[in-house]
């Protein structure tokens, strides 16, 4: 059994610790935060510590933390010969390089506190400074996901900038239309079956090739009945949206 | 059985046709297209026309055609004793006026060729010019669908608006991340488990709650090294797309 201390207690650690507790290959055997009280998640009292000082030896620390605090913890750990993982986006590789062994083991998902994760489907994206750490690395992956990719530090920052667009942004999209919705007396969820089915198609067409309304048409009737709906701000993400489908599709020079 | 003729050879028309033709309570009796060469995906020869004056009688005429086509198609049709409605999201009801049965039928969801579609989940949107067409109307709808809303002129434009923002807009974000993705040598697909959950997380989370990213926790650093990384159209989105999420969680005046 490959001995595994998570360290964190957001959204991402709580996720990774039900998921490895149901590994047979992984044995969480501790999970860490400053904040005793958010260790709530972890069932087994006995494995939950405030103190990096009585930290157990492990084969695996992951470091599911803020970017900002993934160093300060790491140096904290008194295990230097175990492998130092951080589950990061946007911080490369070398930010662990104190350690001799060191990776990231970034899980490329939206975790929600009180919502199930089908882990099996969530890409985790590796990389280590070694190949040996990085099988190492592959073999827990493997454990939980049958989604993984090696992806280097500049890929990863690239892939964490897509991902701001298609969550946070396209998150933000359905809640300016929630927002409209409201203001309208209609109810949102008659635009959700919409919105699974504009996810969906994704994975049988391309987004380019499914793109479809009245920018794509340049359907300028429609476009300005639209505008005058909609306040100053709605406005211009309708117009920089609307102005970037023509670009994208050569609609626009 | 209510006969049926639906006019339009588009995605809304064809799929309209292959869901009414399961339908026990329904009987497309024709399909009309101008162009005749389009309305292969009607099984039998003998219900396609593209001749207005060869049209049969029928309870109901569909019109899922542009908008702009609507009302001159609709003058064409001998038979004036029928409903007429149409199935755009933004003409409103008066558009068929000159008929004494008329309504809307507008089904909210995004149809591709290929892909089929479970109608039973779609909205579709109702409006009529007096109660018994719009009994009529409810009839119809229920036979395909288990989800269906009286929605005035007035709050189906609204509708429309909306769901350019969680269709379109969203299926643009999706792109920009696609060609970003290809640009790294990254595969797009693997965005897709995080586009899929971040839809489906709106079943059992409004959109507003489940917001996260840099510009919600005001995240300047990652802000700033993402901007660094997209060129000058990117950059405009990044930024008025953070700045809306920030306004809309009160983190910016």
């Amino acid at each position: 059994m490959i001995k595994v201390i998570i360290i964190g207690a957001g959204n991402v650690s709580s996720h990774l610790y039900q998921t490895f507790s149901k590994a047979k290959e992984v044995d969480v055997v501790q999970v860490y935060n400053r904040n005793h009280e958010h260790l709530n998640f972890v069932n087994e009292p006995e494995k939950r510590t405030s103190n990096l000082e009585q930290l157990k030896k492990a084969d695996l620390y992951l470091l599911a933390v803020k970017d900002e605090a993934i160093r300060k913890i790491a140096e904290k750990i008194p295990d230097n010969k175990a492998v130092f993982a951080h589950c990061s986006g946007s911080i490369p590789l070398t930010e662990l390089s104190l350690f001799e062994n060191h990776g990231v083991f970034y899980p490329l998902q939206t975790f929600s506190k009180n919502k199930p994760v089908n882990f099996k489907e969530v890409p985790v994206c590796l990389e280590a400074n070694s190949a040996k750490n990085l099988e190492f690395l592959k073999k827990i992956a493997s454990a939980i996901s049958d989604n993984i990719f090696e992806v280097s530090s500049k890929q990863r920052k690239a892939l964490h900038l897509a991902a701001v667009f298609v969550n946070n942004f396209t998150n933000h999209l359905y809640a300016l239309a929630a927002d409209y919705c409201e203001k309208n007396e209609l109810p949102f969820k008659i635009l959700q079956p919409l919105i699974k089915e504009t996810a969906n198609k994704i994975e049988t067409l391309p987004p380019f090739s499914s793109q479809t309304g009245p920018a794509l048409r340049n359907d300028q009737k429609t476009i300005s009945a639209h505008l005058e709906m909609l306040d100053d701000d709605q406005k211009k993400i309708y117009t920089i949206l609307t102005d970037s489908i023509q670009k994208l599709h050569g609609k626009k020079l």
